[in-house]
């Protein structure tokens, strides 16, 4: 399993994304989801993947052979919607090859993406790419998307995230966001791989792995989590009588 | 989609179900998921169900009916595991009846249920009935179930509940539950049907029906969103600089 979300903030754009894959139980891996692509100057993105790996690992390979040819590509395009299209159409391209008839129904080959970044002369965007390839763009009202196990870590940014939220606090509510996930799904795990952009910046996210042994995130975790015990305790507690 | 949650703690058993189902978006309706089997100063059984809904009300019309029969029945079993493998065996029987040769792979006609209760003689007991008619126990360390749309409101019940946890705490905690997993699914709705069960007691349990209007419920919603708020504001916030 995997859990990624990433905002698209006033400031700029926060990726988030853990690092294990499995094939069952037994066969429990550590791969990077997070991957950049970058001209300094120009254009900065960052692709976060969930889904079958070896189709997500194709996508990123085949993006990055092509980035700098001759054919049209992601360090080519005019806009991130462009891009978009462009690791859309790669995705099914890998899909189609994989299962090339589509008779392999019973494989999911499918995987989920979100986009984000800036191309000089545009605003900073973000882009959840479906297992169909079709996307759709973040908006002021709607700024962050999730892929993967979404679930578990979603109350927490849907009470605390909006479109103003400054960039080191939409990271700490991002790693808020994994550690309810973590707690849940222990297919969703360690070390948590982080990208900060700053609008209009057009250079290298800062960026960030968040390990297993890390002070500050454990910390943060043992902070929240006794802290909705105190909030929880001081409820008023109800009566048990009808009201 | 449904949201059931139940709990077994030291002091008795908390109950919580919504009311909506939804057969697509445009054929929404209310129903009760939660029944009560009892023989006041013996038993008290409560059932959640969650999933298709002809099974489900199958199963609950056939315990009904067959409740102070000769058959051996919900009322007539000497411990809550022989009820709860009773409740097994009638979704099956029910899942049979309507899909004979099991040829309707594309159809889902299972359900899950929870089971709890207390029998004269016994602990109190809570029992997760999967859909293939097998079940598990609650334990002390183990204190809760929850079936249908669950992954939103597991978090707080991960942070909050614990077998020593009052019955009035708890019945507050399912209520945060269920309005962080309404936030984000729109078809888990109210009202929520709650039931809380004081151990020993072998008579009906408190019932509450929490409306839509409900003041109450309305100011813990209100008290928890504003509380998580205040609480992330709190935290100190990261540098983003590595550490």
């Amino acid at each position: 399993m995997t859990y990624c979300v990433a905002m698209r903030l006033a400031d700029g754009l926060v990726f988030a994304s853990d690092s294990r894959t499995n094939a069952g139980f037994d066969q429990i891996s550590t791969f990077r989801k997070m991957h950049v692509f970058e001209k300094p100057g120009e254009r900065e993105l960052v692709l976060l993947s969930a889904g079958n790996l070896a189709t997500s690992q194709s996508v990123i390979s085949l993006l990055e052979r092509r980035a700098g040819t001759d054919v049209h590509n992601v360090l080519s395009t005019g806009s991130m919607f462009e891009t978009a299209e462009i690791v859309g159409q790669t995705m099914r391209e890998v899909i189609r090859r994989d299962n090339p008839d589509g008779k392999l129904g019973h494989v999911d080959f499918s995987c989920s993406l979100i986009l984000g970044g800036q191309i000089r002369g545009e605003e900073p965007r973000l882009f959840n790419i479906y297992p169909e390839g079709n996307f759709i763009e973040a908006t002021e009202e709607t700024p962050f998307f999730q892929v993967g196990e979404s679930k578990y870590g979603k109350p927490i940014l849907d009470r605390v995230i909006n479109y103003r939220t400054p960039l080191n606090r939409a990271y700490q509510c991002a790693l808020i966001s994994f550690d309810s996930t973590m707690k849940s799904n222990l297919s969703v795990g360690m070390p948590i791989d982080v990208a900060i952009y700053q609008r209009d910046a057009l250079k290298p996210c800062f960026t960030e792995r968040v390990e297993e042994n890390s002070i500050y995130f454990h910390e943060l975790r043992q902070q929240w989590h006794e802290g909705i015990q105190v909030l929880f305790n001081q409820l008023e507690p109800p009566e048990l009588a009808p009201r």
